[in-house]
């Protein structure tokens, strides 16, 4: 049994990696924290876990949970995680970070997107990115793994075979995003009130979303030359899915079944990657960890569309597929 | 042309009033309120108002008011308007106030509900009832109208009928009333968050919500006698709409036609009230000033459907209804 | 293992059970038909399944399916389901039946309310109702169970242990029950396509709903005399959930607390339903098998609110928890 | 007065045409046709009409129409418009027809893309696409206009002062555009039944939407020279509304706020049209004939952001519009 901690345990992400976790049979949870006082039961933060769990949120130090805890999720809010995430890793816990302190390989890029100074940036660089469909290796070894975002999941996915098979230009990468609204968090504000976002659709961050540079880089790693993409993230009247539409300059005459095909290979191994014929829709994934995949040839661009679940593929169940790796587990224990 | 103001103007029904208004032939506006500082334009606060109204909102004192305005609309929250409103009537001004400061007629009954000392007792009991569908006649007089809450609406004109005719009796009345969430208001709070209420459904407030006692003196002063509702409110994923749905025990052998008869005659001479055969919905009076009611007979009890819009019929509509009546326009201006 | 098979494949209630016993590990999925021809992949019918499950819908005959199954599930429409589910249990097969033909007790009853003469009335009466907080002995030993309808589901739950033990009365009972569209079924009909229902709340089949004699049936054997309820069913903007809000008489002087302590008596080892402080809403149980009550005692009446998800703890989860009683399962196999 | 009629008054463009056209100072209602018999009154086939219109649905020949009106709306679907506009329009009557008829020039496209040899070949080329914003002096005029689609008016007006300006590349538009439900139609089909496409995003017929070749034909004429976009439809989980987000190539280094000044100047007289420094979200325009615009330039692009009610200014609004040209009324008759 592998006692886990979950850092931040009032948000949304929280609570799916909750129920993911209960489900899993070599998982024990030992400890919840929040800055909140008087120890709430997780079923007042979280009402769908009245009868499933009884835990309180606690204010615990990072001591407490290392004594209680042998590897931590935390979804603490960026630059906070990085505080807390490098004493335990230092303190020898195994760390699962959900924020984007591990996510970027450079402390100026870091601090030009996030406004702060890392305060951990000697380990930059060092820190697998959650992915294992691309980095299983690097995952399973790591003491400490940077779960990715949502938006550079979905977007990651749907183009690292085209680009590593140099099939797609680096260049002209246009990524036009739709998110559900739980990707917003759970802190009240205006835009996200159900009467404001509700029965309606707009852009949002347009040109300066903090997932830009992760995508970027990303993207650029696998294409092994420098790729800056237009990425547009959309607000959806809905709970949760990502649906991201790619568009991309295709080299050569690639058809759409090549496309495809290039795709259903590279990820024959990987079970929670599929690619359909259909166009895919956000429903189709919603509440599972998986990413569906299909492509389109349309004139002179290729088209690929990717849905994941922004909470589990883009979050709580990646964390999952993560730490599966990092403890020699099937990759799908709890997810299916 | 009467000009006319409104006081805090950031919320959902000032919004929809605005609309109404612009489309008013006889009225100019000339003067929205704020608390807020900087004077932001109407299209910052109401984006939805760009390129339709290029008014600033101004954090002007009631003299300030008076010296613009005819005739003013209040929607600030209880206790805070009635401060004002008192100081506007008594300066000569016709008002419509949107709070509940005016609409209990027993300043205890809005102290054990409301929590606060009201701070215009006096003229408690002595202001009109702003249904033109039942009080018409004081509505034209009057220097102030009580704009009626919107359960208290579409409760009253679902019975009122019925109780004044003596065919239902004035015990054991159930309403199970739906609403949508744009009648929590615009201030952000987590239970009207999106990813909290959307794809839910739930009750609110039960035995403890302020509308109760209005409901209560308005259906007890219809049927001569003291009448105590259970009355249920619920919060339903859509931006607008009330349905209720009223549980009553008939007096006699009340039919079906007979109860749908008497409401249909009740309201021949009132446009906004249409007794319809099939069962109503929300969305049919969704952006309408119009209540759908509906009657069927169930094993002993008579049930009545009653749906309207809660932020026109239910708030801003009825508002501009009641200044119609004020001032003597036709009572359907700028609400068809 | 068990070999399993699902009759009538193509609606929302055998997508949820396909998902539920995917994650069953004592059962193997051996037949899945439909009566269209050309025998479509799982994942052309439901999407969601792609990657999942590679298996086609077969029109197959109830012999074909008798020899490659040991347990069905039947997913078929009322009457039909009769037709194939007797010819199955008479030939040996174990049988849940979502339908509604094996529900009620008495022949008449059923033509009376669903316009069919039953096609194996021999069996009424002896056929246990598939609800294990209620009927487990029945259910562990049957050949055949009738899985319960998700109206009744709430509604029973609700109020079983009250009626068993005469905190309330059986007369004046109002059942104002609210669903979300997917229990209309996946056969496109104007009155359930998106821009109808959609921002909208109506009631519908006001005192004709089919499951009205089913819980009329089953609280009149609770509380052992007849009982007729005032149900009206609710169609709410969303895809899952009930909420039944229930509306008694107490005996005595019934305090909110004691009513409580009853319900969590009765359910303390039953681990789907909990008794919740907070009132509850549909989405805290969405995607489980849990049913949330909660009561509120308010003026004359007390209230019971009982949340569950419609296709699961009303349909398809009801069905695997059955199917774990008849198997000497863990209750929870698969359903956590 | 104008009487007008409106052929095929079932649907959703029908009934919100309706509402304006109540609203209409100057015009009367003569016909409602549908080919559905017995001549069912508007209210049982639009209940949100209740009260307000008085008129059954009729299965008239054109002569009837001819007899009662003087100017026709026509809702019909296409091929099946064209067959009844052109025998309208040869006896005298004005028409504005809302199918994709009469909006391209050229029949063999029009054939490609309908799949059906039009009805009135020779007329093409000859009637006035029903955008004022860019010919009203044609529309003015006409006996018939061609009411534009949806998706081209969004995208139309995005663009039109950019490339008439040759302030961007007519090569390499994208055009990513979301769409509400109602622009379905109100046909029963399993991908717009509520549980279907509630909650989820996703593309739909990519490279192959009929208001491609309207689109492209459009952009062609006001930038003088071929253009081909890559034109991308979503259906997003709302009743109504379209957001296209256009990616465009600026020629030379065109700034956010020249290209932002370009379109002001532009719609500078035309009062629907409104370019907003915000970006622009549908539900701001819902309900209303107004369309917002916005531009943002990221990287090497230029985006320009636009958003309409597909209903209003996508369909019926821009019917009405296009009527008060025709007669002479203002532009904003009815539509304020």
């Amino acid at each position: 049994m592998i006692r886990v901690g979950i850092l931040g345990a009032t948000g949304y992400t929280a609570l799916e990696l909750i129920k993911i976790l209960i489900r899993h049979p070599q998982v024990e949870i030992g400890a919840l924290t929040t800055r909140q006082s008087g120890r709430p039961a997780v079923s007042q933060i979280h009402p769908s876990l009245a009868g499933k769990l009884d835990l309180p949120l606690e204010d615990l130090s990072p001591d407490e949970v290392v004594a209680r805890c042998d590897c931590v999720f935390s979804c603490l809010p960026h630059a906070a995680s990085a505080e807390v995430v490098k004493r335990l890793v230092d303190a020898g816990q195994r760390v699962i970070d959900f924020s984007a302190d591990y996510r970027l390989n450079d402390a100026e890029v870091y601090t030009a997107w996030y406004g702060e100074t890392h305060p951990d940036p000697e380990r930059l660089g060092r820190v697998p990115y959650g992915l294992p469909e691309l980095f299983a290796a690097q995952i399973s070894e790591a003491p400490l793994v940077a779960n990715p975002g949502c938006y550079p999941t979905a977007a990651v996915l749907a183009l690292a075979p085209l680009l590593i098979a140099r099939l797609v230009r680096r260049e002209g990468i246009i990524l036009d995003s739709k998110s559900g609204v739980s990707g917003a968090g759970r802190t009240p504000k205006l835009g996200t009130l159900f009467p404001e976002c509700n029965e309606s659709i707009a852009a949002y961050n347009v040109g300066q979303h903090r997932h830009t540079p992760e995508i970027d880089q990303l993207l650029g790693q696998l294409a092994g030359a420098p790729v800056e993409t237009i990425f547009t993230p959309h607000l959806v009247p809905m709970d949760r899915g990502i649906l991201t539409t790619a568009y991309t300059l295709p080299v050569g005459d690639l058809t759409e079944a090549a496309a495809a095909e290039t795709l259903r290979d590279f990820y024959r191994e990987h079970p929670f990657v599929t690619v359909v014929d259909s166009l895919p829709a956000t429903k189709h994934v919603s509440g599972t960890n998986a990413c569906h995949l299909a492509v389109r040839r349309v004139r002179e661009r290729l088209l690929v569309f990717s849905c994941i679940d922004n909470l589990l593929k883009g979050a709580s169940g990646a964390a999952v597929q993560n730490f599966n790796w990092m403890y020699g587990f099937p990759e799908t224990t709890a997810l299916i």
